[in-house]
């Protein structure tokens, strides 16, 4: 953990660094993921099959490849009703967040009598891609699917690779709750492969949403064009501002909560008092020792953690934009104020009582974020990702009279000679059929 | 060009022949564009400089590497009067529409009293590409930096290469009625290293948007993550749809206006009469002789048109779907029921005096639209590209008594122990300093 004081000399440099340590050389695996992909692309659920019992050490054949409903209501019926409870409830918060968050279409008639707006529609199918084993979070089942699902879209594949064969009982209950529609025990470059192109088994997708390892990463980056995707997640982080008021344990939980996804996380405390400063990074200390993810969080809070010391508020809204958080906790009497200040986070949890753990299950705004500083130009997933505009002109021929002359000189001044003949020729025509 | 018929038998597998056949592989320019993004990584203003001098003919210093507002001036100057008006015209339209497509905040508190919301905030910087020689359209200047502009970005930062040192006036005029801040004389990868990376004389911003060449677009590629970028633009096209009341050399101007712009782009006619199909086909034929572009448009045509003739509008409206096209033009006399149809486009043009054209210079919505079917999951450049979300969420402690308990749950089964506990400690905490 480092400690930095906004009033000290090497406070700039010190900064600097802390914003760029977690810059990281993704792995190669171009060329593997280029192969796979034109395989599947090829010979389809073959060479899915293929794969799979290579990656996953799971015989496949397509007919198989679908979980079936039979094995979907038998594994949820293992997941305990507290858990089904809580899913439900999380499930109905996020529902109705999303929904609230649906556009309103759009159009005006202006003075030159040309009808403009714009359309939202649904996406035809979405395929949502969930890693695997320990990283197979029901949470984020919810928050990948449950948006699409609000956006109006009709069609919602998932593929969750299942190595040995072996299903997670909570993320086919998430999937269940969340209305998924298809469920195949694929994953890796292959899966996003099927959802692309589409296989005999697996029709093709128009987006593929969903976190996943290097090789799921990049298939994604590949298949980019052809279909839509979600950004690629890097190494997540939190900003938790807090005064000398707070519970410094309170303080230490969040920061270890950030801490204890990924080594690579990273967790940083803004506050206005030396002593809470050290009292706090005590209370991390002390709760390492019974962490039961310890090892993680700890190498995340010794290479990337950060205790930052500022004069006022002010200051520290100006290093907030500076990071570009991904998770901003404000735990102050007035979080509002400071707030207002703030340009550039992916999610804000204002107040003592509201840590980030609230927004990763149970707040409703979606947990999946802009990670690593891309909060600069980047928003959380949301309904938005699920819907398309089509904007539409409409017009008569007095409308093309006022418009359409400097449509003309436009287009004979770009050299389109044919842009601007539909036009003029059209404003010549005694042939109206209007 | 292709005639195809619905009630052929061989509909179906040229139809899907029709889809596909521009799907091209993109130059492999990876490596040198690897290499040119890491020089200015490393060196900066001085490997932009010599680039420039590579590929421009252009020796540059890094102090005048910035066009200078004396230059601006000057180029303005020489601007006939009325296409000044034109651009000003398109520019007042365009802000318009924009304005009106600005998105609104949102906030509600719900019944377990977690105010939950999202507000929009506007990028700090955006960079725009602009292609030097006959690629540079002052059209796309404005459709690119107003959108910016309506949104609230504060810096607007354009790059254009000049080769041998000529500058574009109508383009410099177009900047500078966007109200563009910085123009610099400098295009290819070399232009996109600086934006995204920042040198000496170019800061640094935060999402590239902008055409380019081969170049421009992987170096867009491998910058995406680092910075925004918008999408990577291929050929485009455009579907007519207009029965016999037409006058067919109006339609035959509207598919080759579509075609006038790239030997890739497709342009294709979708009626109901057979006869009014061959009246298109041998108006295409005859504008084609004296037209400009005609070397390029008859190579479009001649490889990608296609007319197709349907025995109904819903039957048209399947098609479009499958197209998903750019532009659709609905030449009919109720132009809505059809557009009522359609789920993928990306933008539309109703009536029979609302040529495409229009909306490329003076309609108001964008011209910057998903091409290549990517309308199925994409959408046209717009306010929305240059803002991004936060998400919010105020609780005190007795919201998070109502919504914490089935966080806790979730945060277990996921195995995340500091999670859980960062809210069943607040809830446990007699230390209440709200």
């Amino acid at each position: 953990m480092k400690r930095l004081d906004t009033g000290s000399a090497e406070f700039e440099a010190e900064f600097s660094s802390l914003l760029n340590t977690r810059e990281t050389e993704s792995a190669r695996v171009d060329a593997p993921v280029s192969a796979i992909l034109a395989a599947v692309r090829e010979k389809g659920d073959e060479a899915v099959c293929d794969y799979t019992a290579r990656f996953d050490r799971l015989e496949l054949t397509p007919g198989h490849m679908r979980i079936t409903g039979e094995e979907i209501t038998a594994a949820v019926a293992k997941v305990p009703a507290e858990q089904l409870e809580a899913l439900n409830f999380a499930a109905s918060r996020i529902e109705r967040f999303h929904r609230a968050q649906l556009p309103q279409d759009m159009s005006f008639t202006d003075e030159d009598g040309l009808t403009l707006g714009q359309r939202w529609t649904a996406l035809d199918a979405v395929g949502l891609y969930v890693p695997g084993g320990k990283a197979a979070y029901p949470s984020s089942v919810l928050m990948n699917a449950l948006p699409a699902r609000v956006a109006g879209v009709p069609r919602l594949a998932m593929c969750v690779p299942t190595p040995g064969g072996v299903l997670s009982p909570l993320v086919l209950a998430a999937a269940e709750r969340a209305g998924v529609d298809e469920i195949y025990r694929i994953g890796g470059a292959q899966a996003v492969g099927a959802l692309a192109f589409g296989t005999k088994t697996i029709a093709p997708v128009d987006r593929i949403v969903g976190p996943g390892n290097a090789y799921v990463a990049e298939a994604k980056r590949q298949v980019f064009g052809h279909v839509g995707i979600d950004s690629i997640a890097g190494p997540s982080e939190v900003v938790v501002v807090a005064d000398a008021k707070n519970d410094p344990r309170l303080v230490a939980l969040d920061l270890l909560a950030q801490a204890e996804h990924d080594e690579l996380a990273q967790s940083i405390l803004i506050t206005n008092d030396t002593g809470f400063a050290d009292r706090v990074a005590a209370a991390v200390e002390h709760e390492l020792k019974t962490l039961s993810r310890a090892a993680i969080a700890s190498a995340s809070w010794r290479d990337f953690g950060a205790v930052i010391v500022v004069a006022g508020w002010s200051e520290a809204a100006s290093l907030i934009n500076r990071i570009a958080p991904e998770h901003l906790e404000i735990m102050l009497d007035d979080p509002a104020a400071l707030f207002a200040q703030v340009r550039h986070a992916g999610a804000a949890f204002l107040g003592r009582f509201c840590p980030e753990a609230v927004g990763d299950y149970v707040g409703g705004p979606n947990h999946v974020l802009p990670t690593s500083r891309t909060a600069r130009f980047a928003s959380g997933l949301s309904v938005y990702d699920f819907l398309k505009r089509t904007t539409f002109i409409e017009g008569d021929r007095k409308a093309l009279q006022r418009v359409g002359p400097a449509g003309v000189v436009l287009a004979k001044a770009e050299g389109l000679e044919a842009h601007a003949l539909s036009i003029s020729a059209r404003l010549e025509t005694g042939h109206d059929t209007e």
